[in-house]
């Protein structure tokens, strides 16, 4: 991971690879990679699908190791769908093995000067680009097959659907999973966009041939990742409720909590929460035949997800997460499983956000274009992104635009970035994440969930906003450095209860770069990562002002607490005041 | 002008009206007023269509009154299409009738419960307000008929098309003409969607029995309109060029100065110039039994518009204005009059402005959706907005909205508002308006183009940034002031070369109010009016970075004179530095 790969797409006879040093970027990894570059290269006020723009993949620190969870993918650029900085993560084969190619980072830049469409080809023979308008408008699902017949069982991919190609600012960029599916998502913020932007349908990467990552002190590395999995098996959510019914095991938590956004954020709690919980799922998974627990990328020791086969006990969609369930499920007021993974699976064929997508089909349905509850509507309403309609195109630009063009006021968004599935009245913690995040709505940027509803780092009531200021500035801080790492962000739930396990993260760094690193520096890392992502988003217009909810949330009481978003605007000011 | 009313849409039972003084908003009028409230009222960061949010109504100071050219209405609001303050600024008789029935706002407020629609109708007897459902998504046309069926021939309407019903953030409010066509709209910002989002499709105003406004020195104040009048009628272009070709003299002018967007704003000439221009509509009036010289208001001595019948002799519309002939004409390559004419008449029966729909089908057709110079398309993507159809939606969201959906980096917008028919980087000056005006890109805020390209108050070559910042400041100071007078833009020419000319409209404020203002004091009112709006936009997020053209101005040179926008980011800061 000694090099980077620059692709300037706008090169005369299309795109060139340029191999690199680390350069400036020496010693940075996933989340710092991404912001590092796009902070310091990108001009902040340029438009997200221009020449300007770049995209960049990033594996973690620790990708590529022996180091257990150190699997994910960063994915950087100026959002088209929030107009501010992005990083997007993303689990799946691709940090591994980008990593064990040796590439710090792969950049797009430029803008090509025509329309054809190219994928790049990276083994350990070098770099190859090709036009292929053959690959053009197919899904994530018959893209992967058609590379399959050329580049056999051994690659990984990180591609866009139609929906990336059509620069909807809700695409997705996919890599695929250990079976080579196209599971895995870099999904919010539009990244996909912005690839295909850049004319470039997918990155094929073989390691075949290529070692592991060495550590600079062995023994100390392997010392440090023994107490690391133990911690992680030891924790009642990552070494348990996780690896048994996955992310959805919190459709019930939130639902008894009164915090499931429910028909486009209008109630706190969802009649047929039951009916698509964590229980129900696995239960159906395990009676077709599909698994109930299953890791999305080599190195995975929770195993949070699995695979959803349909009625016929066919293979249908990887095991929807809960924001997935929620999005579709609660929030549309859909309580069928079978039409959810249906979404799940056109959304990650299309290479659409699942967030996105399901919060813009809950705007959708407030606007009239169909009832709560629709699941034949909400599937239809998928195909048409796929299919790029006009009405596709709208809902494929998120659950902003929808709303604007559809005259609805109630959008359920923080810096044009749909929220995810806690409402920030019942989970206050959750609320400031959203408001003051650098991402636009983002539960993964600081889980004020954790503590606020899960007990995970101590307890901070979820309805009061006594202690959320200080609950959301520490997750996102450390947040930062972990997205940094390449660790899946699951780590958080043993690192933030078992300081001897968060000990044990820093040890495994130290042992792998030959650091010596403390908690502080960690902190430093995460902090310095906010900054320069702040500084971005200042240069392309974000203020304060920004960091707000929507004002509905300080307005309208949610059930069934009757509770309304009470931290006020002079203490959301405050949470990068550290 | 001693009143304001208030209507709270949002009271049990439905809207109610109820009649205060002026209070804190004595003496001010037109976008003094409109400015005024809403920057104390409007929480700045409410949602436009939200029950926070305010549209107000209002006659300028000299209004009612027998000043020649006082009958333009400012209407205001927190704008859905900018997310700032809006002003926008209309002729008919909407101002007249208002000031003489004693108004000097009315202001909708609060939110409806349900959707049925209203009707206001005020006269010398005061207000009522009416549901009548049967109005529902008339096109302005046939409004007015129908209200003609009932209210007789004596009324001025202010009205929504479906565009505005719809919330359309590019939806207009139309004000009848003397001959009771809504043909003038408060055009920019959105603000027929707000009105819409209040549930009163008209308001009816008759002003029978109520008596002209009294100046409070009769004397001085008939001396001064006499000079005034004279100094309008002696200048070269309120005197000759308006009256005898209209606003679309420019079209020649502009063509041939390189600075008529072109193709979506990839070009500065237009090879169709010459059969769309003011000589050639001037000529095609007239030979059709139209006219080519009329007024739009009571009062109106400079007479710069004309009616534009067809082929049959019928008539279809009032004459379109340069940037209406500009928007679906040159832009989209369109140089056939009778299909312009026909998308001017579509707009105005939709409720939709014309210059943002222009530019949004620039885009659309920049996107790919038709061809450019497709005549028959362009009128079907007007009439799609008018059906509220999925791509009509987009259409009628505007230019950025399209351009996002659609996937387009040329999208010529400042503040989510469309540039209007003088490219920036040609007319340098208009651009620094466009870039630094509350307003969104308005040519109206600071017509730079009088300088840079007519000659009319000196010199400022339109080609380089030398003097445009000054330009701007001095125009965008003097037009908010203007606006606030109820005055016709156009007396700007006359007052900028004919200091006798200004010195007569001081003197028309100072006998009409009895006041003794000088030239100082009038600077001082727009200073004030601008302060205001400039910190409503702060308020809603808006920072210098907000201040900027988009970046392909500074980066693609247009021809024929190769030029790019020149003026830099430090000297923009600069305007409202006075």
């Amino acid at each position: 991971m000694d090099k980077i790969l620059r692709i300037d797409v706008g090169s005369q006879g299309g795109p060139k690879a340029v191999e690199t040093g680390l350069g400036d970027y020496e010693g940075l990894g996933g989340r710092a990679m991404t912001s590092g570059i796009i902070s310091k290269e990108v001009p902040p006020l340029c438009h997200p699908l221009g020449a300007d723009n770049k995209l960049v993949i990033a594996p973690g620190m620790l990708s590529g190791s022996a180091a257990a969870m150190s699997g994910r993918l960063s994915v950087g650029c100026k959002s088209p769908l929030t107009g501010g900085i992005k990083e997007s993560n993303s689990g799946g084969q691709g940090a591994q093995v980008l990593a064990r190619l040796g590439y710090a980072a792969i950049v797009l830049e430029g803008k090509p000067s025509n329309d054809t469409l190219y994928k790049v080809v990276i083994n350990h023979d070098g770099v190859k680009i090709e036009a292929d308008n053959s690959l053009k408008m197919l899904g994530n699902y018959d893209l992967v097959d058609k590379i399959k017949d050329t580049y056999g069982e051994k690659f990984c991919s990180i591609s866009i659907g139609p929906a990336g190609e059509m620069k909807l600012s809700a695409a997705t960029i996919a890599i695929t999973d250990m079976e080579q599916r196209p599971t895995r998502h870099a999904g919010r913020g539009g990244v996909g966009a912005v690839m295909g932007s850049k004319g470039i349908k997918a990155i094929i990467l073989d390691d075949t041939g290529c070692k592991m990552r060495k550590p600079k002190d062995p023994e100390a590395f392997k010392a440090a990742n023994k107490e690391f999995v133990a911690g992680i098996k030891k924790h009642p959510v990552s070494g348990e409720g996780l690896p048994a019914f996955g992310t959805n095991v919190l459709t019930n938590v939130l639902n008894e909590a009164g915090g499931y956004p429910t028909r486009n954020f209008s109630s706190g709690q969802f009649e047929g929460a039951g009916k698509i919980s964590g229980e129900t799922l696995a239960e159906l998974e395990t009676s077709r035949g599909g698994k109930a627990t299953h890791g999305c990328h080599t190195g995975c020791i929770i195993k949070c997800s699995g695979t959803f086969h349909d009625k016929d006990g066919n293979y249908l969609t990887k095991q929807p997460e809960y924001e997935t369930i929620w999005a579709h499920g609660g929030n549309c007021c859909i309580d069928d499983l079978d039409a959810i993974a249906m979404l799940d699976r056109l959304d990650d064929d299309f290479g659409i956000d699942t967030i996105e997508m399901g919060a813009t089909i809950g705007v959708a349905m407030e606007a009239g274009l169909a009832e709560f509850g629709d699941a034949e509507a909400a599937i239809n309403f998928v195909k048409q992104v796929g299919e790029g309609t006009p009405l596709g195109r709208i809902l494929g630009n998120g659950a902003e635009v929808t709303g604007k063009v559809f005259g609805v006021e109630r959008i359920p968004v923080v810096k044009g970035q749909a929220m995810p599935a806690y409402d920030p009245r019942a989970v206050q913690g959750i609320g400031v994440t959203y408001a003051t995040t650098t991402q636009g709505a983002d539960h993964t940027a600081g889980y004020a969930v954790a503590t606020n509803i899960l007990g995970v780092g101590g307890n901070v009531d979820a309805l009061k906003p006594e202690g959320q200021i200080e609950l959301s500035r520490n997750l996102q801080i450390a947040t930062a450095a972990i997205d940094a790492t390449g660790m899946c962000l699951f780590i958080a739930f043993p690192i933030l209860d078992q300081p001897e396990t968060f000990q044990a993260l820093v040890d495994l760094l130290n042992g792998f770069h030959g650091l010596s690193l403390t908690a502080d520096d960690v902190s430093a890392l995460g902090k310095s990562i906010l900054t320069k992502e702040r500084e971005f988003n200042a240069g392309a217009g974000f203020t304060s002002k920004h960091d707000r909810l929507p004002e509905y949330f300080k307005n309208e009481k949610l059930a069934p607490h009757g509770v309304t978003f009470t931290v006020s605007d002079e203490e959301l000011d405050q949470v990068f005041n550290w």
